[in-house]
């Protein structure tokens, strides 16, 4: 059975990129370019190598169930498999599997290589959502509607404004994501780091299989400095933080009282009985996937106290929580998207509140201290509309200067 | 009185840079700077904003308890130093008070200019502690010491290649803060966004103001879109994790059983009575207040989640928390800097303890599908040391290509 | 300077509980209380004691700026306060303090008292809150006012189920405070807990210490197993968690658009310039208060993982932590009881909300399995007020059965 | 395939009691209770009840995947459940399902039956950590061990106290979580909790839903008053914690140096080619899961403040959060309770420790203002133990008063 709850909180492309055949899937990958880059490094031999490229192309082949069985009692996943691949490529090519590595080695890239996978899922439905909010920002560039702060009226703005501000918010989630995938690296270091099994060729076999790979490399291993698994969280709590404050907008917007604005997606939400109902489901899921982002990155964070070569459960921790942030941010991105796409705007609903607020004229006395000229309403709310739709299309279609 | 924990938990040079008072002088300096900013871009005469910005740099002849007792009132700290700062310049000037801004606008402001001047210091403690981790990575580049996995004795490490391990976090969370801190941007939108106070020169004045201060620009408020909040949670949290590391590193060298490292600090931590006794102050100190951040990282990234032009809570949860995360994370780098000034590396202790790990051959085929050569027990540690240093001198000094 | 945001964070009687100053005579009451107590356990001479205690009594006479100058080397304030008080009482005196105590003993100790004291002051907003709660209860037990799921008006309730939710909450709050501090234990051990020091009569004297103290006593030392603090820790999370919840509710309906309940605070919130804005400050504040816990809370359960006799790190993170955690629940409970004291209900507008939401029947019908009767449109909404209300005067009056 | 880490993160019993199947479970569970105590209220007949409770009985016949197909769309899986079983049931006794409830009843009480029964096992293998704790402290009552503070030897202690400490922490877990257990409450409100649609026989119905399902029964439904959330996060919270200093324990007596103590288990944590090699892979395993705690807790604690009747977000969090709370931290207490099974304590290395450590007389000077009696090196542990052993007895034999 599929989960209860998965169609809230594994929303989406991202659970599939973080499942548990995902990661076993990104286990074996990665002791294939192992051997490919044991390989090219003259540690063994090619035809050796490609027998276990073979064998970790299929997985169907080799005997997983035993890995799983086995897993525990190691302490983690590598070492069965290890046995498992040695097994299915036979006492030959034995030794061209799991070249000079640790088990940190194999996990910790594998680790990497489903990061980047589940955020460019993620980075896709951020850029479906920014590219939703852009149309928004476009199209209701200088249609008012009131401003609120405390929760309370304040002064006129723009639907246009409010929406590069979601816009603002999603393309630079993105920004950050992509600096983050980047530069995310390679781990090898072998047992302690020093890379003594890799008989001297062992920084030559990083970078070779950091190129396999595509990652970056190191100059020497993060077994027990976290730095990357810090990115990782914290660019994933941004994003969190940032689909939450839109997701919370379009649940204000849409209450009933206010009014101003609609998910409409037939078969959810409303109800025939209940026809002045129309719960925005996908705002709300949104957020309440977003909230399990911060819990999590603080036990990621936590987690980077981590002692000596390899730490004694800390290390452990960050596998089921760096999964679930992925894939809880990853569902909050997707549902997003989601709403934004069936989000109708009531804009004369919301120029009558702007309309029946009255006159802002002494309200606006209260922050400024430079009387508004009269008729400039949401003063340049127009021209940061335009620069946030022109920084968006240098990030989206790139620019000469890029 | 000063704190009771203000020496363990306000450490070093940071506590002065996130005091009440360096707030208050953050948010005249916004002040000050608004107003000239105002004067640049012709909204208010330069006399006046000169007036602003004497009275900004007098804070001993402001009302400034009329601003705590009125700040709770009136949501933050802002509209009654205002109201004191229009008084001070009197009525002719007090147009240049505050112009087309927003509370918000200052606040947020000052909390960069606050942030900026605490990571300042911050980065400072990082580099020293840098420095010393680089001195013993160099100066014990070869020098063996048994590698430890899940805390049991793995296999033979050097004392260089662990040094350079915290070097390479160190320098990493100084690369990422200086990212961040050069990405910090002003916040200048009034009321709702849209700069209509600003009488059609917002944007202009909003440039001139992040010129002013040194800041970055950004093409629309980030009122309710908390990246520059998040960004800095996220470097604090990942530089609290990497200070954690290191500081577990020395308390387990300087456990008494392992001997290998003590900090040498006298009239901390020993006594005359019990002369076995030497406990880690610092390394123990820079734990403790590293193990902050992880909670007041995830309150930020809570607190992302801002309703519609200004959040009914969230923003004001901000103040405290980044200025606790920004405390503790510089008191951790103190600290940490601190406890490897004072560092005494036992090499021969060391040495015995591989030596008398005995033939560690057997141990290595664990991991290592390649048969290590005899002799080359630590591997290529001594080479990604030189990396590690090699990245480090490019970091410190600049290179051309930089 | 009193700080710049304690009006909002250091709120009501809370602040002093936590201070400095309140910190340093929890500790000298220990101080005291194990010196009588060592007389009582025959270990100390009587006079001796007394000394003790009248120092104690004296901090004024204290060279207590050699106590803070010196607590960070010694690891934490107990080591020089009591070479302090041993000076103060003199050489022949100088027995009679600290006896058989470990630094731990008298810090934990002291913290508990701490707490205690503080959760007093909770405990007294939180019972003005609830009575105003119940008041709002008791006088609008059946005044109709909309419900709302998922932010949508969905079915009629009334102000005083809405009212018994906030009330029932609150009174459950207390009564799990009162539970926790009735449960809050003395700590004493000596050096690793085996009252070694206590020459044979350290159980004794730990009974005598908690009756000195009115607090509970446990078959051994608590020093790394954490109970205490994660019982408090619990408490406060979920009194943060309520306070929040009641007042986010009062926010949103304070909410210009649905305008049935406001905070009415000359001077606070709104602004003749401004007439239409009103903000619910005392009920934003409390948010913002009650937001910081979680990650606090956080924070103290992963210091639970202490190692050995004494932590290396986690014990001291604690105290920062949970100083502030009361500290900001006892604020955010004082900001509610200020909310509700002000909360003006609109109930004509409420009815108008509810009568214009018009045949409410279909909606019903969604939820519903058995049709409702005409005109029971609130159900048992007035039975469940008074059941509530009952529970209230049960927890306030006490029965004869309590 | 069962989880790639689920033997490490989903071990022993408490991963069948909060699979999807559970929840499910637990769900037509509720439903079919409902349905008997309506009938028992006299809303519905009491075949029609009976035609409920078969079909809630038989879930291999209903159509749950479009149960779990339709669950987003509706928010949550309760309306498509409702649906599906009304089918099952037929026209004649559709109207005897879901009786006056909001899925919100029926979701919150499902979750409390399912917390019910994971706490269930997670006490019965906290009850067989704690009777190897108890039999640790018994068979080794005596026997020295050095004590070690700031992980720097200081005094010697006995394994009896050592493990009568962790017996003190397991047991204590153990009464904290009875209580919670036992104070679990029903959830039934209807729509927005006034009844309306349980035809004036809800409070009723309400209390004999709790008896069939042995709950207990609030005044007023707790659906934006989330304590019982509260309490569950705060207990599980605080076995993490205690988990967690037990297992570091493990974790630090195993290290190679110290070598007091060691897992044996056949076929884990060693090997054959590394024979020096004996990961504690139970008490690491264990440290894992406990640190997923804190920030998991912090979720819940965030999650409490819920808008109005039900909450946009904020509810939903809490389904997957306290799902995997519970699991992890039952598998924190398995690991635990494997890891006390195979612990063997090196007594003979313990004393040897101590022995030679030399004079301690000096070293107890420091803490002691009181000189210890000669031969008195480990106080009143014995007598601790002792009384901690009571205390154990008392709490798993029962005793009259109890």
């Amino acid at each position: 059975m599929t989960g209860l709850f998965d169609g809230t909180f594994a929303r989406g492309g991202v659970a599939a990129t973080v499942s548990d055949e995902a990661w076993l899937r990104a286990l074996l990958e990665v002791e294939a370019a192992l051997a490919r880059a044991a390989a090219r490094t003259g540690l063994v031999a090619t035809t050796a190598a490609d027998a276990v490229t073979r064998a970790c192309a299929d997985p169907a082949a080799l005997d997983l169930a035993t890995v799983v069985a086995r897993a525990a009692d190691a302490g983690n996943p590598v070492p069965p498999l290890v046995r498992v691949l040695q097994d299915a490529v036979g006492p030959r090519d034995a030794a061209a599997v799991h070249v000079g590595a640790t088990s940190q080695d194999v996990l910790d890239t594998a680790l990497v290589l489903l990061a980047r996978r589940a955020l460019a899922v993620v980075d896709a439905d951020l850029a479906a959502a920014a590219e939703l909010a852009a149309r928004l920002a476009r199209e209701h560039r200088d249609d008012p509607v009131m401003g609120r702060t405390l929760l309370q009226q304040a002064l006129p703005t723009t639907v246009g404004l409010k929406a590069a501000g979601w816009l603002g918010g999603l393309d630079g989630v993105r920004v950050r994501l992509a600096e983050v995938v980047a530069a995310l690296p390679v781990q090898y270091g072998g047992a302690v780091g020093t890379l003594a099994a890799s008989r001297g060729s062992g920084v030559d076999l990083r970078a070779a299989l950091a190129e396999e790979l595509g990652l970056a490399v190191t100059a020497a291993p993060w077994h027990t400095v976290r730095l990357p698994i810090a990115d990782l969280g914290g660019v994933l709590g941004a994003a969190a933080g940032v689909l939450a404050t839109v997701a919370v907008d379009v649940v204000l917007l849409a209450q009933t009282e206010v009014g101003e604005a609609a998910e409409v997606a037939p078969g959810r939400g409303g109800s025939s009985a209940m026809a002045h109902k129309n719960n925005p489901v996908a705002a709300i899921s949104a957020r309440a996937c977003a909230r399990r982002a911060p819990g999590l990155v603080a036990t990621l964070l936590a987690a980077m106290e981590q002692e000596h070569e390899r730490a004694a459960g800390a290390w452990h921790s960050e596998w089921p929580t760096l999964t679930a942030l992925l894939g809880t941010v990853g569902s909050a991105a997707s549902w997003l998207a989601e709403s934004l796409a069936v989000l109708r705007i009531d804009t004369p609903r919301m120029a009558a509140t702007v309309a029946g607020a009255g006159n802002a004229g002494p309200a606006r006395a209260l922050t400024d201290a430079v009387p508004a000229p009269a008729g400039a309403d949401v003063g340049e709310a127009g021209a940061q509309v335009d620069a946030v739709l022109t920084e968006h299309r240098r990030l989206t279609e790139g620019t000469p200067d890029d």
